[in-house]
């Protein structure tokens, strides 16, 4: 696998303070400073207890960091790693009542995204051989949308549109207001700056020679069976990118791109994947 | 089903417009500013495409105030309510622009939470007639803990602690750090306030007896078979109350309930639940 | 003249709060809580004292409204009207002492962002009867992006990049560290999402075949002669977007213009536009 | 030269921050991640391409610094220099992804920050020989308050208020609310604290008595010619500092200063300077 | 009494709001959620329980208002009323668990704020007829400064510096620094601006020519003697304001007016004022 | 003494960058950018000018090193320790200029907190033998409360709630609202978690044996008098705790200890204790 870059830590950095800061409350974790001498340091584990892929082991681990600046991070199998029950993936050393506050902040942004890279994992496992790509939506949760882009981009996905600001994307919505699809690429056409594309959603084959002929750059194929997706996959002939979406799971993604499409986008890949099951272990003493 | 109250706004506000922003970005939405008429009213439907229970409306819907703050909302089957398929359970009406860029931030809100209360929803119905109740834990969505810990009230189950700030819950992290259960249970009893109660996870039921005889609130019985859970409730006898952890699924939830353990409690309900399938449709125009 | 989406005030109101705070600092507006009684209402009117094209309106009176919520705003001439020196474009009423504090944020914001459309409109204008599109960059100042972009809009303008995530722009500096443009676009092409275009600064006209044959969608053609623009967009030949750039005036473009370029992108017109003169009056008692 | 004290980074590194948030987005880089390779290390130059007067450095290099801690800046030519097209005034080494994402945010805010100094520098040596001081205005960009009245000291010119908060500054509308400039002075005078310095502006010579005779600290002369200036100047003898201000040019300022005002308040310093041109070229590598 | 005019919201607003959230953390509050209807509306008092001075009433009652945008705060005895045990100052309605869970917020603000309010009135009265008058300092608490200051002036007191930023006052470390304080006068005059006041501290009744023929504004005499304060007063003779300090007292503030001191600065004025005993008491339901 | 636990910095450290903002404001510290030659390096001392109990040293300090991030701190006597007059408790090496910048904000926080502490010293003092706890309130001062709080624990004193969020405490308000105090215990203990403990304010004796056998944790006896304390303990008779509150003094605790009651709670601990005067002085020279 070539290697996804790493996030830079502006991107995520206020939201694992923040998210430390709800766990904290104004108390702060009075289980850790009832028990734990203040001058203890000590080494944890992070440790990963089902099969899958690690992504987020950045984010994650900056909890640590914001509680003890001089907290050491070894990571072992980073972001993209494949692996089993059992596997320890980071060594953390640093000041124990730090490290015992971040634990929950580390492994919730752990698995979570490591959830999201396992199950992309998944989908693309099914599509192997074939060129068809995966994409996840903006059916993200909210503020974690560069995290969970980036988790699928470990779990071999792409990303599809980062938010309504990077791309026009023509929905249902967009074209009962301009009265066709055709009418609503032309005005998007017109007003929008010459390095955004324009993608459109179709509803009935019949739309699109109108909206190729506009020049769109993609067009979005909901909830259409395998038999449409070919039919629009042979009128569109290159013209176009074609997506389908709507509804498709892990098991119906390989019949789907055996249709030509050249992207299947999923929303579960980030609202509905199972969090991968993750801990921290302080190391036994010697 | 006795209402469960609405959170006040200023627990969520900063939340949504935080995530509406991490939406718009810069340039805002290039779709609807190229096709929808700035001075165009509609209204639009927010329809859920799957049975479950409804939660967080309120949270999803001041996506759309905060950007048309002359929005309307009207509720018709608020949190709490379960649905069919194809329910229409809010209409909103305003500026037609900023309901389509508010849409998606809605309903990303609005289907995880719902997800949540309908993943609590089918734990708890599995376990009627039983006094066990079942409860969440700190395996949140980072900045989503007042809201996710919301939807499991609104699921029917209760919450286990918010924060690290509100309880003490002793862990094998903290057991091995003391060096035994019993010494934990002592400096945590010794250190905080009056109005704060203790918790300490139980590993060997031998630690039983003598985390009682300090007064602890109650047992945390992680990963133990049904017999050990029995065994463990027949010694605490009341004394405290007893939790049981640790992979449950709402298949296995009442075969653990049965063992008489007053909470059971599941991470998943909140790091795992699927999103339930929601949507915002605009209205066709009469 | 269509048009311009007005921007939705999410965009930039934080902005608005800011500068006043800035203003007011802990002390407040010593002056008018000294002179001006706290119960006085008046009206103000908006005055353009220089020719020019006025933007950015609502977001400066935004700044009235925000010290007077009861504060009233009746716009004359908004986003996009041409005046002459004197015309009032709009009046506001309200607390005299929150409209006095305000003036200096609504009248810096107006003044900026009205400068930087009349510089657009001006070179414009320059270019009347030919294809080219006049663009910004991101040469901005820091926090104004979204509405000096507005401005720019407002006078003619099209927008380029809004940031770093919504397209690809491959200059100099990339290219050294890939050794060369081809290689640059081909790295580009192989990472970036489906619906992300790519432009690529070409300093040698030998590199454009190679290039084209990727199928970049605009070449960035800095510091060209006219001569070297023509034969340029000769040899790209419809093939992508032709764009000309470096230290173009407004006197200037007009011969870049008629090489055939598509765009034309100039950084002064946001960094480097003189404010236009504007003016917050009391209206005189009556 | 006598040094202008740097600002203290707390002033200015929130905005920073800010402006690298704008640039970055949601996704990040596109550019960078796609083409830079994640671990190359790199050397580039900070440049300026005409003639001026550098400010901001320090803030500039902030935005490196903040995107790779470990970056190391080499100051050449600080804050005050004056210099040559073509010289290199820093020197940034650090991971190359970073330098490329921080660039334009550190161009945007030294070209500024430069401009506003050489504009000013342009006028103080206008005026060479005379004891007459150049001040700025609160006519300043939203946010970048702190750092353009910085770059106007380092433009040998002088700070007029910061904001609303810290000196008492009497002009049209406050004295039409009052009824005339001597009983807005008087209520100034009654209300503000003992450390706060009063100013006046005087439309009509003949309410120059009354002022002076409620002790004001400076008058505030507007838009009036080289002859009324220089009455003034001679009715004040001393007893005020005068200010004369009115659409003053580096071309007008040394007839202004002829009348033997203290002080000529220039708007255009901060709000209408050209933007330095400076570049940031990775160093060839060797 | 001549009115103290109200500080804008937007310069305690984010305050209030903070400590809101500092109170409901993420579980909100628990107590009302249980044991309050949620569509149950009430009215409640505003009460003081001690003799004293009302301030801040505005600002607390926001805390109501920020919980319950529909409350109505009539208010009965507002900022400066002196009022006895059992005065009803403000009457509050709105939904009763908006109105409790913000109703120790508002008390502890409404305490604070008045108790400082409450002092200030103490020693202004020991001071009656006699010209003197009585500063706070820049000892105040951490983000309440714009508040505290407001108190002051409330309860009759005026204000010394806001801040670092709005007047120069030279304490004994930066004599020390500069070598006398005649040098340290020197540098200040030369670097700060026109609108900016500079007061000096003086140790040593030697300096106090130095200092005055430099033209300082004013002079800190800071725990001197009666006898030193009127020798100094002597000296000064007007030619600057002086100021008297060091562990001022109510009691002992007359002695020290009698002086001929202009000022007296006092720190506990901020910094220990007792709270004033206030509380909120739902009414009666009729 | 056993040691109290720092604080994590992460729930001070914006409040400490807050206070230093507010005094800073846009123009920073006049006096000390105008004196103090900015590459100078000093050392000052922390010293303590009245007997007390130190509180908060760490987050005062944080002050000096956010303003100077080289700046070294070393403690001499921390938390917790009881001082004289004249006692140096730091010493803080690092650029003078903001060492002096800091100095009031490190101040103010330290004077505060260690006035907090000395008054609970002093209460705690009082019942010296007796096994009767001091607890604090939620009448803190707004954003200090984990300050306060922690302050309170120096002093030997214990902590009541932190927030409407970690307990039930039913007041008389919300016994108004549920018809008695029976009545509201009911629906606490009906709606709140497993952990979360339940406290009632009684007012009439009669009630209690209600409430107790709700099963309360603690019952709050607000304003009675020895008589009925001492009534009440022996009624409730260990099976909750008795908490004794209202206007008690540290003249008067030891009286009402004497009734037997677990704990006294005490609002002016946080709300009305004096600061203690500390100050910040340069070494001098060698």
């Amino acid at each position: 696998m070539s290697p996804i870059p790493e996030l830079p830590p502006l991107l995520y950095e206020d939201l694992v303070r923040a998210a430390l800061r709800e766990d904290l409350g104004v108390a702060g974790d009075l289980t850790s400073a009832a028990i734990v001498p203040a001058d203890l340091t000590t080494t944890g584990q992070v440790l990963v207890r089902a099969p899958g892929r690690v992504a987020g082991l950045c984010a994650a681990c900056r909890a640590f960091e914001l509680l003890d600046p001089e907290a050491r991070v070894d990571s072992i199998a980073g972001d993209g790693a494949d692996v089993e029950p059992g596997t320890v993936i980071a060594e953390v050393t640093g000041r124990a009542q730090a490290l015992l506050s971040a634990e929950r902040t580390a492994m919730n942004l752990l698995g979570h995204l490591s959830g999201v890279a396992t199950l992309t994992r998944e989908v693309t496992l099914a599509l192997q051989g074939l060129p068809t790509r995966v994409v996840c939506t903006r059916k993200t949760t909210p503020l974690l949308r560069a995290l969970e882009k980036h988790a699928v981009r470990v779990g071999g996905g792409a990303n599809h549109r980062f938010g309504l600001d990077d791309a026009v994307l023509i929905k249902d919505n967009h074209r009962a207001i301009a009265g066709s699809a055709v009418e609503a690429v032309r005005r998007a056409r017109a007003h929008v700056g010459h390095l955004v594309k324009v993608e459109v959603e179709i509803e009935d084959l019949a739309d699109l020679e109108g909206v190729l002929s506009l020049g769109v750059d993609a067009v979005l194929l909901d909830n259409m069976t395998p038999d449409q997706l070919r039919q629009a996959v042979a009128i569109v002939a290159g013209r176009a990118l074609t997506e389908a979406s709507g509804g498709v799971t892990a098991e119906g993604a390989r019949a789907i791109a055996e249709t030509g499409v050249d992207l299947i986008s999923i929303g579960r890949l980030t609202h509905s994947a199972p969090a991968l099951d993750v801990s921290f272990e302080l190391s036994p003493r010697r």
